[in-house]
Formats: C-alpha cells, structure tokens, sequence
C-alpha cells in the first residue's frame, strides 16, 4: 500500500464508522427520548450488534498495517491526516484490549442498564440496579488494568477522559475547592435566602415549550440544524454540524430547571455546530474531551445564563408567556432567585457555589469504587454520608442520592471530573474573552452570536484536531490557573450574599 | 453445508438483516418525527450505506448458495422454515436485479426526496420536487422491466406490494367502485350536511394529546409498547412487538383529523403488537403485505372509529377535556360529523364514501406514469383534470392536490390501490367477525380488545407466514367480494343522508 491508497483507505475507513456511530448514536437517543419502555432489549441487541461490526473493523489486521504505513510516513502527512492517525490508533490501542464478544456483551449491558437505571430511579430501588453497576464498574476496572497494569485503575479511565488527567492533577483541585469553598457555602448558608416563591407556581409545560423556543432563539440555535428532544436526563448527541440534537425536562413546578437544561446543552450544542467544514465526517468531527465540552455547556449555562444581564434579556420573554406569575418581578429579583445558594441534593439543579462539591463526592466515590475500596452495595450510605458531611444535608432517598445520575448506566466513570474542571476552565476563558468581546453588551443585545464566534474562532472550529490541553491554553490564553474560578465565586456569591 | 449448518445460518442472517433493517427503520422514523430539516442529506447517506450492506449481503454468493440448500431439502423444512425461504429467495430476486451502486443510490434519492417532498408540499412548489419524482420514477420503470421484460410495468409494481395483483384484478374493482359509488356521492353531496359547526372551534394542542392518550388506551394500545410521535404525514413503524412507532399531526382546528390518524395507525400497530412470539426476530415478523395492513388500519378507522357506539364513547372523553367546544354536543352529532360525506380534496380525511376514488385517481395516474403515457410535468394538471371529474372539485393548488401524499417520495408506487383493497377487506372481516364476536357490545363497553382479539386470531399472529391471499380469506371467511364493500357504503350514507 502506497501513501495514496493507504489515505483514500483511511477515507474510507471514515466513512465507515461514520454511518455505523451515525446508526448508533440515532439508536441511542430514540432510546433517550422517544422509544417506548419495552423496547430496550432489542433495542440494546442491534446497538450491540453494530458496536461489534466495529470492533472488528478497527482492531482488524489491515486496519493495524493502516496505521503502521500511515506512521511509517508522518512526515509527509498533514496535521489533519496526522492526528487522524493519532486517534485512530489511540482508539484501536484501547479496543484491541477487549476481545469483540466481550465488546459488544458490554454495549448490551449498558443499554439495558440505562433502562433499568430509569425504572430504578422512579422507584428509588437501587437494590435492582446495583447488579447492572457492579458489572459495569469490574468491566472498567478489568479494562483499566490490561491498558495500563501499572498505574491506579481510575486514573486509566480519567486519562481515558481527558489525556494526561490523574489522580495526581484532581487531588489537589478538588482539596482547593474544598478548602477554599466550603467556608464560603457554609457562611452562605446561614444568610438570608433570596424571594424565590414567584418560582413556586405553576409554569405550564406548552408555554414553557415557548420559552425553550425563545431560549434558542437568543442562543442563536437554528431549529432547522439542532432539535430539542424531552429526556429523563438531559445531554446532547451530535451527529455533525447540520443535526445536533439537545434535550431537556419540564417539570410544571420548575421553570429554570427546563430554562438551565436548554442552556447548557445549548452551550454543548454550539460547540458541536461550529466545527469546522473540512472536519465534517472525519475523525475529527464533533467536540473534543469532555472536560472541554463542559467548558462551553457550563460556560452558557452559569457564567451567561445566571448573569445579571441574561435576567434582563429574559425577563419580558418569562412574562410574556408567565405574566400572572411574573407579577412584580424584576430582573435583580430573577436574578438573584436563578443564583439561590443553598447545599441541596440534585447535581444538575445545584448553584455554582455548591456544584464542584456535588463533583467531589462522585470522584472520591469513584475512586473508591474502581479501587475496590468501595463495595456497589455500600454507596448508597457513603453517598449519603458524603451529602452530609460536605453540604450537611440528609439525603432522604436515592432517587435524590445516588441514582440521580445516568452516567455510570452509559458506562462514564472517570467523566464527573469534567464538569468541575469544565467549569473551572469556563471562568477563565471568560476572562480572556472579555479582553477581545463586549461580552455584556452582546447579552444585553440578545444575541450571544459574538461570544460564540470567539468561543468558534479559539475553540470550536479545531473540532478534534488539537488536543485538550491546546484547547484549553488556546480558550484561557495562559495555562489553566484553578483559582480563577475560586476567585470568581467568591466574589459573585461575596456580592450576592454581602458577606 | 448440511441442513443444520444451512438452518444455522439462515438463523445469523435473520439476526444480520434485523440489526441492519431496526438501524435504517430508526433513522428512518426519527428523520420522519423530530430531526432537524438539515440533518437529511448526512441521514441519507448513513442510510444508503447501511442498505448497500443489506444488498451485499443478501445478493451474495454464500445467500444464493444458503437458499438453494435449503430449498434442495425444502420436504425437510417445518411451515416457518419453508416460508423464510421462499421470501428470502423473492428478495433476493429483487435486488440482484439492481446493482448495489444503484441500490444505495436510490436508498440516497429516497431519503433525500422525502425532505425535498416535505419543503415542496408546504410552498405548493411541484417543481422542485418534480426531477426527484422523475427519477424515482426512472428507477421503478427500470426495476419493474428488468423484473418482468413481458409483463406491462405496473403490474410488476403492484405485485410487488401484493402478491399476483395486476391491472386485469383492479381495473374491474375500480371500475365497480366508480360505477356503483359516484352516483351515490353526487346524491349525497346535494343532501344538506350535518352540522360541524363545533368542529371549527380551537380544540388546543396540549389537551389534544391527552385525548390521544385516551384514544390508545380505548384501543388497548400500551405506551410501554408502542410510541407515538408527530409529523407531517402519519404512517406506523413496526421493529417489533415491544416496539412500535404511530405518528400523528396536531392541528389546532381539527380535533377530528388527530383522532383518525391515531385510531387508522392504532390498527396498523395492533397488527405489529399482534404477530406471534415464535416469529419475533425473524423473516417472518411484523404484518404481511399492504393490503392487509391497510385492510386493519381502515378497519380500526371506520367501521370502528366512525359507528355509533365508538362515538357513544369518546363523546364523554371529548366533552371531559373540551367542555365548551363540546357544549350541546351528543353522541348522534358527533357521529354525522364524523360521518360526514363531501367531494374534497384531501384523500387522508375523506370520508368513508369518497376515499376510494381518491385512490382510483391516483391508481390511474400511476399507470400512465409507469407506462410513459403521462410525464412528471403533466402531473399536477393531470391530478387537477381527474379531482373535477370524478369528484367535482377545484384543487387550489398541489400542496392540497398531487403533493399531498408522501408515498412516492419513498418510492412506494403501486401501494396506492392497497387502501382500497384493505378499505374492501375490511368490511367482509367486519361481517365475518360478527358472527363470533359480540363487536358493539365491546365498542360500547369501552375496550376493543375482543376485536383485537379475534383479528390477532384470524391474521396478526401469523406475520407473514401465511400469504396476503390467505390472511384475506382467512379474514373474510370466504373468497373476497368487492360488492359487500360497495353494499356497506351505500347502506350507511343512505341512511345517513335519508337517501
């Protein structure tokens, strides 16, 4: 094979497992979204079934000399071609590690995981998901040890996440959180709670449709590339930069649950369509780690979304639509209502004060989980006594506890970090952007297009081509400084709660 | 290869052909209810690709090999094995006629023509669709006289959807049809209508999907089996019986139009739901041909959805979440409004009496496509000249004249004449069916699962193992009769109309 027929072979390669992961991911949110309960069985047979075709795909002997005649010549390729390469091997190094049938059995495990997951959740049982986790749990750690017998299981499977991440690196992250947060919520804490009771009505699902719309529109999400789908657990799934898709929950009770769910997909969404042209249906399509994903979806969500100047921007939307329970709202009140601080029990729903807490707890978990340090059956009670002694909260059942999560269903330990080091990456970049961006102008406006042009220019146009950490230096314009983000919740929550 | 390495492998390539076909019905039905509209070309591709794997596969030399196995023991073969077979073999016949180039490219042109299709209908735009119906067109042309060099082309189609139908099987039943019917519909439409003033008020979206949910339970139709999603145009997708798909459309000013797409792809996924536990997985699974589909779906439809007793029991449903609209409303209105009768231009909401000349129209104007007489840019004129004739109204334009219907675009020509056919079946099963089942007293009673019942007895449980010739007369009881359709028409409008 010569250096042409070995890159149209690449090609087509691409457009291979292009249409197997366009099938699967499309498989995978009809399951999330609109598929009955009863269809997961054979739902998670055919996802199985495809994930093997794969498998064998990438781990074959010609895909092997593929790769080897490719890096046998990387001189003369281009960055593109080159870092192809390198993700194709990466991917195939970590596949070959797992015989095929062992492979797909997983795949059909975590579909059917998820569907019991959900069930499990609603009745707050985990006694009947706990057989599906501990499966999953000895198939990540009898994984990370035939990648890497020589370093701790989960510090395999963070690297896995996120190239280079550790224990080493989290360690000293999550005590800086802890040491330098925890006063601050405690204090909090014992303030005056902000009015939150205009929250407390009814906010009807068909106009809170509406505002999603609306929500967007102001984003600047063309319905016509990304659709909004209803989910237990809202994520995204993007499949190339003219179909994303984002979803979300509407609970009657809750408008800002629904408004801070679009927000942060939406911020995931964003990422998805803006990279580049010349990246679609390669390998390097679609978002890179998932730290640098949170970065944008936690970006939008908090550092936008629960600024003073997006309140303004939506307050006249809410009461429009909501003008009864509007009444005599304004956007400091909305404003302070959307940054309520207060230890709770739902990550997703937490304020940014608390979040990284609500991390911290699934990454000491975890790591004693994959250690073996931690028996399935016992984490609910030190999930429970975790709640408690980081946000002094009693945890009353695990549909608030332990199984509020999907991630460990779909497999993803070693993935929680992302959303602090996520958010802890947004801050900064923020602080960069706003040296290059009227950024407050641009949300006063109502349209956040020049915030995500600049966020495009250093970040989403790469897609895959340059690594997390360029990602990250590219985004912050210096290497990541955790306290930053220390910094700018002390002073938001200092401010808001005149400590 | 002895039989029971053949049974063998027959057994993975069912499994083969079941992932890939659940992977393309997926895309397929969530292209059709909640994807982006930009997302259609890359869907179309995946999906191309995915049915050139069918087509290799199934054209392949070890199939053809694996089928005349079988068939040189076919004395040794059980009903199941034999039958599987023999469709397999028909398949396989089929597409050897298309190379897989062409195949996929046409899978391609489908996908994208449904999108173009969707664009075009909602701005009247025929244009714009006309050089993908051409070409769609080219192709079945093509197909057909490959299939059959002697026999006229659309007749090759028409088997296609029904095994051993001709134009010399239909053109009498139409002809009967428009000879014994038209004289009826002119009679009718100088009658003075029922009164559905109270039809044209706002019936809201939100309340209106609570009434479906109502609509299924009546019709025993369980959410955790079977979903039910929104599009343009409602069809039914079946992947298996704990997990089918209706879809159906909100409009605002029509509560009628949303019950009747619910209750005609109810019948469709009672059928789905109905095919026997041995057959799940297997060449054999979900309901046989066209007609016999449609002949439950237009059974569910009309002679359920739209007698007496059914709208005895729905009127309590729509009076509970429409109060207003439905004030002053009893049963024997609901049941003339429902019923009522009038020459218009939408086939998917033409009364009982009027819809198969809709189908006749279109029927004709297939055949002239397929054999050349009429060319695509004729169409719409064509359509126009044929709705004044035979139905004696003015079509305004092609959004409600010839690009009204989606079947074409997914290259479904010849399917047409199943509605009429099924709509006929139906009514000698409704008369069959009588003889064992008290079926009014079951409608009354709220349930119609004894009518399920008795239809999953005589045709859903058997898939496709029996032939559409023998679920017919297995439905009907006896050989099938067009005039007890054409009796039953006439007996309910003039009754309704005091003829």
């Amino acid at each position: 094979m010569n250096l042409n027929e070995a890159l149209n072979a690449l090609k087509e390669l691409e457009a291979t497992l292009r249409a197997y992961n366009h099938a699967i991911g499309c498989l995978n949110y009809d399951g999330e979204t609109v598929a009955p309960r009863n269809s997961a069985p054979a739902r998670g047979e055919t996802m199985a079934f495809l994930s093997g075709i794969i498998h064998n795909r990438v781990t074959s002997q010609e895909t092997g000399e593929l790769i080897e005649t490719l890096l046998a010549e990387k001189d003369k390729l281009c960055a593109m071609d080159l870092r192809k390469v390198t993700l194709l091997k990466e991917s195939r190094d970590d596949l070959t590690l797992v015989p095929a049938e062992e492979y797909m059995a997983y795949q059909q495990l975590m579909a059917e995981a998820m569907q019991v997951w959900h069930d499990a959740k609603l009745a707050s049982d985990f006694a009947s998901y706990a057989p599906y986790l501990d499966k999953i749990v000895a198939y990540n750690r009898r994984f990370a040890e035939r990648k890497n017998p020589a370093a701790p299981a989960y510090d395999v499977l963070l690297d896995g996440y996120e190239k280079g991440l550790s224990h080493e690196r989290l360690d000293p992250f999550f005590e800086l959180l802890r040491r330098e947060l925890t006063p601050v919520i405690l204090e909090v804490a014992a303030r005056p709670k902000p009015d939150t009771a205009f929250l407390e009505q009814s906010y009807p699902v068909h106009l809170q449709k509406k505002f999603t719309d609306r929500v967007m529109q102001i984003m600047g999400l063309d319905r016509d590339d990304c659709a909004v789908g209803e989910t237990e657990h809202p994520f995204t799934e993007g499949f190339n930069k003219h179909d994303v898709r984002i979803t979300t929950h509407y609970h009657e009770d809750s408008v800002l649950s629904n408004l801070y769910s679009v927000v942060h997909e939406g911020g995931h969404a964003l990422y998805e369509l803006g990279v580049g042209d010349e990246l679609q249906g390669t390998f390097l399509a679609g978002g890179s780690s998932m730290s640098v994903h949170e970065s944008q979806s936690r970006f939008y969500e908090n550092l936008i979304g629960r600024s003073r100047p997006f309140c303004e921007v939506l307050l006249p939307e809410l009461k429009a639509l909501f003008p009864e329970q509007m009444a005599g709202v304004d956007a400091e009140k909305l404003y302070r209502a959307a940054n309520l601080s207060t230890p709770s029990l739902i990550r997703t729903e937490a304020d940014e004060l608390t979040y990284s807490i609500h991390v911290m707890i699934r990454y000491e978990l975890e790591k004693a989980m994959i250690s073996g340090a931690l028996k399935t059956a016992d984490i609910p009670g030190e999930w429970n006594r975790m709640y408690k002694e980081y946000l002094g909260v009693e945890v009353p059942d695990d549909r608030r506890g332990c199984l509020q999560d999907s991630h460990w269903s779909f497999g993803a330990i070693g993935y929680f970090p992302s959303y602090a080091l996520g958010s802890a990456y947004g801050v900064q970049m923020l602080a960069n952007m706003e040296k290059d961006v009227d950024v407050w102008g641009a949300v006063r406006s109502g349209s956040l297009k020049p915030i995500t042009a600049w966020l495009g220019e250093k970040i989403h146009h790469y897609g895959q081509l340059l690594t997390p950490d360029e990602l990250v230096l590219n985004g912050c314009g210096g290497p990541f400084d955790p306290n930053c983000y220390v910094n700018y919740l002390k002073k938001k929550y200092g401010e808001l709660y005149n400590l």
